[in-house]
């Protein structure tokens, strides 16, 4: 699983920081999460390919978190993209981008699916062979979800010292791998769990922006392995928190520590800070293992 | 009369070059001309003051020249401005942004005035004291229009020399500055003429992007001191400017010489091209006084 921030700063885009956007790919699946202005540049600048985007995720529909849509739509479009692209969505997403389509009377040539989400529950909205997404509803000024991407669990692995010490038939490995137990060449049973080890644990991720701090999120979040927590503020300015439907970096902390995180990332932090270093020390009063999201930077879970 | 090049690239931005965008400024006042995505960034980077932008002229609706407005009049938002914005554009753009305003539910906290632009023939969409702005109906794929900005002529300059010969009160000098014939302190006329300089000579500015050879520009951009004129392609890909409404740097070039122009301006180049030189060395077989335009370049015209 690896996370590339390609944008992780609130309000507008400046000269050095960018509005949220970022790529996350699981087991060679590539998801992108938000899309504020400038990010099919950033997404250049980060040698993401184009044609590896399939499926995009808009959190809400202020302009740091989608300016960006049309404009990447427009550019596949102009690289003769053909490949469906699903986006995922508030209601009202269709509305708008295919209003600046008719404007420029500019058709993509590909297939751009809509889904449009409005409720306000929790639901699955994307699953294929290898990961599925959920909605975490959130608290923001307008409807908002973040998103929970589970990878599902992989086959299990060979023992091969245990295997090669039956009369197994190269032909039931696969079989192995899927968790059967199986007959060897002379009819006795072979249980599975006697000659396989279990599948490396898989790992979820969850995005969660924009948002004022909200309990309601942890049972959808409980465990997750990295969960992205937007902290606009340090605590010095914590009273606009609850104003903007936003959270501070303790809050933050404070949901990872509730909903048992493997890692939090920071990030969506307001332009008037110079530095991030506080935000990384304030969350770590209340939970320790914290990361900075950076524009630019990748990070391995595996 | 100084211009500055935001971005001069055709469809899609990229990592160092930016879809098309200029600051002009005539007398100290300033015209933003079309608005391609990460304009405010390159504002930002070309030091431009936010505050001071009060009209924008958009040309058409393709994504390369506006999809960086919605962005614009948002972080304006942010920036708590109060002075009215006037913006210039094809019917529709209202609706657009309008749209994207009530999806985020964030409305300008100062006044946004729509002027759409619906004619095929040239009119006269704003006048100052300083500068009056014609459309230039263009000939595109979609709704395009030309701007045509003109600088009014100045005041007329004291022939201090002159002045000081003769027995003319102070009081004066304002009324001949205007161009007006006076009387002396004995009562003597005094023939304007005989004691003033004409001004300066008005200056003029026509952009002309997005749009196919059209000679029917030609009347309305006459003489005109600067032309911008967009120059897609070179002559190896000429075959692809009539049927993409585009023009090549020999049209541009055949364009400024029969409109007769001081200077020509090329731009909106095709991301094909690695290197601009050829499009000023084809464009200077048909006019000699060309300049290549270039993202983040000023060009001072007093």
């Amino acid at each position: 699983m690896k996370l590339t921030i390609l944008g992780c700063y609130s309000a507008t885009p400046r000269a050095n920081t960018n509005p949220t956007a970022q790529v996350l790919e699981i087991r060679n699946h590539m998801f992108l999460i938000d899309c504020g202005e400038g990010t099919q540049v950033q997404l250049r600048k980060n040698r993401v390919k184009f044609a590896r985007i399939k499926h995009i995720f808009i959190s809400h529909l202020h302009g740091d978190h989608f300016f960006g849509l049309v404009g990447l739509i427009s550019t596949f479009r102009l690289l003769t993209r053909e490949t469906d692209l699903h986006i995922y969505g508030p209601k009202g997403i269709k509305e708008v981008i295919t209003l600046q389509m008719k404007l420029a009377d500019s058709w993509t040539n590909y297939r751009l699916i809509f889904h449009e989400l409005t409720s306000t529950e929790s639901e699955l909205i994307f699953e294929d062979d290898v990961v599925q997404v959920y909605t975490i509803p959130l608290d923001h000024r307008v409807y908002t979800n973040g998103f929970l991407f589970k990878e599902k669990e992989g086959e299990r692995k060979l023992d091969m010292n245990a295997v090669l010490n039956e009369d197994i038939d190269v032909a039931y490995y696969r079989k192995l791998k899927l968790g059967h137990d199986i007959l060897d060449n002379k009819g006795n049973l072979i249980k599975n769990s006697s000659v396989t080890k279990p599948p490396v644990p898989s790992k979820s991720y969850a995005f969660c922006s924009d948002t004022a701090y909200n309990e309601k999120m942890l049972p959808i979040i409980e465990d997750v392995t990295v969960l992205y927590h937007e902290s606009t503020f340090l605590e010095k300015h914590g009273h606009l928190a609850p104003r903007t439907k936003h959270s501070t970096a303790i809050e933050a902390a404070t949901i990872a520590k509730k909903c048992n995180a493997g890692t939090l990332i920071l990030g969506h932090y307001s332009t008037r800070y110079d530095s991030l270093n506080e935000f990384k020390e304030e969350a770590q009063t209340v939970f320790n293992k914290v990361l900075l999201g950076e524009d630019g930077k990748t990070f391995n879970f595996d």
